[in-house]
């Protein structure tokens, strides 16, 4: 920790720091994603449990995070801006272990979907997954950069993560009546899509915490619009 | 806010005041469990919407706590212990938006489940959120007395609540399988159980967070048996 005497200095650093550990935090969860649905298409166990092992890494990270905001506020008392500053990383590390955690279900989910590979919403969760993992990287850059447009761009992004998930709810559905005997994959790749959807919608939580804190005002919830199957997408 | 001089005591009422706020936002919640299962028996498109509306309240609630924290770091300064008070109550807020967001969802499905009334799946949810709700409960009674045996009977409920969801499970399936037509609405219904499900996990964490604070130490955490259907609970 910077022991140098200017305490506004001192602050900034310390505070970099910590914006770091929100970046490798990130960084991680991100991986997480890519690499549970790689198993999953691939049905490699092995795979599966290191994701599932690696974020307990995720969560030290957060109570590192935890301990460091707590220290930072201690030591250096900072006036409302930077008080609100040290809080964001904290509220943006708790958003970050629940993005891993949803990778870690996805992942944990593995052993149990051995069927279905070939599957027509199994050829939709890989791109699904993927416009899921830009949207956390958009989201972490916008933090890194303090950049309004680009968290407005992360929220912009989630429209199309949910009409992912719409159509493949109406698939995985589709595929339950035609093959009731493939119900029980077909339930899991159902909560799958799921978890995937809800890390879209923490990507666009952190988007707003950026666009608030670089702006000041509220990022204006995008409509949902009148689709009775909208609130799959909640 | 107490404008005495003698800042401990000060610091005490202020974040009496702010534990007052916890446990209205987590009154409102666990009665938002209630009024969203009642909605649904009764399919009642009236009391769900007012679900959906009164969670407005549950959100202001936690940025009310989260001004009033950031007010209290800011103007008291506390240390150590005090400060991880205040930083507990702002996390414990977190956690009670979340339940409120996933009786919302409940809220939200009541729509589009118009059948299956008097099925088997039906007859269980009720009872499953009446233990849910006990845990929310729990938790916040446990918060309140700063009491660590309340919070182990709430990680403890958890068990139950798991043993629900997988037998929900189990039964969701099956009649699917029996009764193909009615695949939407016994999907709906599989998403409501995991919300209610997810609900017993945080009311989980809530009460890890009070034995921390109440003990110094970790709650371990319960082993979830080798059953592989185990992960529907995670």
């Amino acid at each position: 920790m910077a022991s140098t005497g200017h305490t506004v200095k001192a602050f900034d650093s310390d505070l970099g720091q910590i914006r770091g550990l929100v970046s490798e935090m990130g960084g991680r969860a991100e991986a997480a994603i890519s690499a549970s649905i790689q198993a999953l298409q691939r049905i490699d166990l092995e795979a599966a449990a290191q994701v599932v092992q690696e974020d307990r890494r995720i969560d030290e990270l957060e109570a590192e995070i935890e301990r460091a905001v707590l220290r930072l506020i201690a030591l250096r008392a900072p006036l409302a801006d930077d008080l609100r500053d040290a809080v964001a990383a904290l509220k943006i590390s708790g958003v970050i272990e629940r993005i891993g955690d949803y990778a870690k279900n996805i992942a944990k989910r593995v052993p149990l979907l051995s069927e279905m590979r070939s599957s027509e919403p199994m050829a939709i969760l890989p791109a699904m997954a993927r416009s899921v993992s830009d949207m956390v990287r958009g989201a972490l850059d916008a933090y890194a950069a303090r950049d309004a447009a680009g968290a407005v761009a992360v929220q912009e992004a989630d429209r199309h993560v949910d009409d992912f998930y719409n159509s493949l709810f109406r698939t995985l559905l589709t595929y339950m009546m035609e093959n009731p005997t493939s119900i029980t994959e077909s339930a899991h790749l159902l909560f799958i899509a799921k978890n995937l959807e809800r890390i879209g919608d923490h990507a666009t939580n952190i988007a707003e915490m950026v666009f608030f804190a670089a702006t000041g005002e509220q990022l204006i919830e995008r409509p949902r619009g009148g689709d009775p199957l909208a609130v799959e997408a909640e």
